[in-house]
């Protein structure tokens, strides 16, 4: 009997089926990556027959693809597609989809895996599970060839401990961890990759990677753009929800974790959330002095914000590990929204030598500056160094020499959705998040929410296409260290 | 009384007094470099007069100046220079020179610091030594107010320890270390003040620059010229003297040596002394496994040389230093001439990281190759670190990254002559050679040429324009290391 798959896609009329995951399906079967086409139910709650709905996707897979686009495969993909109309509230439509699949694997003569795909606002994430439940869709299986159903599950998984745990516990009653593809996308799977090659394949960084040569780390996610037209989601979310709880705290276990015993996902994963676990907790009393929160000028005038908004836009963050690699060692994280550039960094800042031995200097002090060993994620890839070198001309004063390999962005076409599915589809759970370190991230998390509930500290304003608040520098300045950025 | 400063230039009429000297005289008066117009006074074996030297420099001068020469400024020069022809075995000469300086220190009723420069072949540094002391023109002296004269002699000094011991006692006899200037110029100020800056100025360098983290060192000095004109003088001399036993293990001591008290020249020279007192000997029987000497193809066709010639125009060493920063670290030392390139290069190659665990591999092991800081000398200066990363595309395979900072060359326009004449006159001795330095070298090398004699290796011959014989990457590749040169 043969296997195929399928994609049940709940919200297919919103904007991520639309403009991310039809292209990348697109993509997936020109470019042959699907051995057999899969067969894809398509559920949305607008109301129309399937030559609209193809007209309604087929522009944007066109505008996305341009002149790749190529007739033949797109029909091929549409004779594959059902459009299904109806309320994700509504018991009938879970019966009606459960009799397309039926029908399709009567005509295909095989058997389906399922993907469950909830691209939907996360309200409606337990609406739709119950309801696959209920209409017996779905259903925790044992043993491999009863794992017909794969759920996947857009970030985010939650908005602080207690609501993350209650749809932790749905998503569970229904799917083992291996079913579950939660999709958190950030670090695509070749800056993965990039990061592990530089820390674990060379000689000067992997023996140095640790707190008797680093004096702190920086990991840093910067916007340029404001919130946009993405006010009413943004608003009720926050810079912490949308972007450390779950891309910066990922970005922090792959640099704080030990060396896996392998690359493979299962094992990545283990060292990720051992390095969560090493996380200090910033408890409620001391979310004033080392979290950092701030408001851009102009945010509540933004369509669909409210005009009296306390939502942050911008976070600054001081942690440590409980760990012998980052004893003493603190991790600064910046992240905010209309910033002075866009950029995603993380940096390692080298301890200084000592020039100075008793009153005799080897050179003047102040001029000699960290090393710093800089990750660019983007908007390109690759790596930094900068060294301190001799200046030109007489005399021993120093100057700062950087030094880098970068990727342009767009080297590589391959779109991040397309790699999930591809990864979804081969079980390959490395970009995906465990609920183990949804967990602990909402835990860390939660208590700076309560620590900004019960202390309100202050939420600076800061100017549009800045840094953000002064206060953010200045939760490095105490230490003596500055943010970075590394600039040729 | 005032204070001024004269030159006697013993080899006036030489290419190095024409084509160097004389132009770095120009420079240094007309940038003002000079306080007071020195007093020259030329001593050649060429009968000429006066008008007719002023004339061969000045043409020199001016193509070596270029636009910038200026009529007033060399007029001011000739006014202040003499010159005197005679055989360097004369005594006459000297009492004739002696009445020269003295009619000038009445004329300007002044006191002179003399400095005697010996711009000749070194068979005449006796000859020119012993008759300066027997006209009472140098003469040891003791303190500060008495040490009128200096002296500045042009390497080789000797051919080989017992040669050099020679040469070092008559010198010895008539001057204190402080007075002698050995040149030996081939790490300028900025070359060796650019190592030290990248070597004790960086957190990521100096606590890395030991056996902990280095497997290897390699120092190179290659040169893609045969030797064109100066058959007659390097067959008599061969590249063990020529480069290795001065500028490779000057090299060698700067990067081997400890950290110095201070920067100054009496700090930086103890350092060097004691890491060359740390270089275990290669003795004679070692020398057939330690040592390849190779030949170029058509050497012994070249203008002046031997036709039986079996002087060596390549030699590759693999020397070790008996100190608890390099145990187990071997230097592999390269030169040659008619090679591939003209480069100068130390490079720093780091231990490879623990890729593998038992059987389980991060990597596929084969693509690690280690990480290599280069110190780039000529033609280029600058740094340049080979780093590994993870190649575009699927999978997790690695390939090399070549970061560099590097300076192109002539952004210095200083020429090495004008720096050592403004040191000697400063009395800075860091860019000079010291006695115990010059006797640690030859000790080192005379162990080698007495291998060379009493084992007789073979002289490998090599192709020209290659890297050499295949004896020398042997050298290397027995350790299951390869030459390398940094290059992006």
């Amino acid at each position: 009997m043969s296997m195929y798959n399928s994609f049940v896609l709940f919200g297919a009329t919103g904007d991520l089926a639309q403009h991310k995951l039809w292209p990348a399906l697109y993509w997936l079967v020109a470019e042959g990556q699907l051995l057999d086409l899969p067969f894809i139910v398509c559920v949305g709650r607008r109301k129309m027959d399937e030559t609209a709905y193809e007209k309604f996707v087929k522009d944007a897979v066109i505008q996305s693809v341009g002149s790749a686009f190529t007739t033949s495969i797109w029909d091929s993909l549409m004779r594959h597609t059902r459009y299904e109309s109806g309320m994700f509230e509504d018991p009938e439509l879970y019966t009606r989809v459960k009799s397309i699949l039926k029908e399709q694997e009567a005509v295909r003569g095989g058997k389906s895996t399922h993907y469950f795909y909830l691209a939907v606002p996360p309200v409606h994430y337990e609406t739709i599970l119950t309801n696959l439940k209920d209409a017996a869709l779905v259903g925790k299986r044992t043993g491999p060839t009863q794992s017909q159903a794969r759920l996947l599950i857009e970030k985010p998984f939650g908005r602080d401990l207690a609501t993350s745990e209650h749809l932790e516990n749905v998503v569970s009653s229904l799917f083992a961890e291996e079913q579950i593809y939660r999709i958190d996308h950030y670090l695509g799977k070749q800056t993965v990759q990039n990061i592990l090659a530089l820390r674990f394949a060379n000689g000067i960084v992997e023996p140095t990677w640790n707190n008797e040569f680093i004096d702190h780390v920086q990991i840093q996610l910067l916007e340029k753009d404001g919130v946009g037209s993405r006010g009413a989601f943004y608003d009720g979310v926050g810079a912490l929800r949308d972007v450390v709880q779950n891309h910066m705290l990922q970005m922090l276990a792959f640099v704080a974790m030990e060396q896996p015993v392998s690359f493979d996902s299962m094992h990545l994963r283990e060292a990720r959330i051992q390095a969560l676990m090493a996380l200090n907790p910033i408890g409620v009393n001391d979310v004033p002095t080392n979290v950092v929160r701030g408001q851009y000028k102009g945010y509540t005038s933004e369509p669909n914000v409210a005009r009296d908004s306390q939502t942050e836009t911008f976070v600054a963050l001081k942690v440590s590990l409980n760990t012998p690699r980052w004893h003493g060692v603190p991790f600064y994280l910046r992240t905010g929204k209309s910033m002075e550039n866009s950029v995603a960094e993380i940096s390692l800042h080298y301890k200084k030598p000592a020039v100075c031995v008793g009153p005799v200097c080897l050179f003047p002090e102040p001029q000699v500056m960290r090393n710093v060993l800089a990750i660019r994620i983007s908007p390109d890839h690759g790596v930094g160094l900068r060294l301190m070198g001799k200046k030109p001309g007489a005399g021993l004063d120093l100057e700062t020499l950087a030094m880098e390999e970068m990727q342009k962005p767009g080297r590589s076409r391959k779109a991040a959705y397309e790699r999930l599915i591809l990864d979804a589809l081969r079980g390959d759970q490395t970009l995906f998040a465990d609920t183990r370190e949804v967990n602990l991230s909402w835990r860390f998390s939660t208590q700076i929410f309560e620590g900004w509930t019960s202390r309100q500290p202050p939420l600076f304003p800061y100017e549009a296409h800045t840094m953000g608040p002064n206060a953010s520098d200045g939760l490095l300045s105490t230490d003596e260290r500055s943010w970075y950025l590394h600039d040729r």
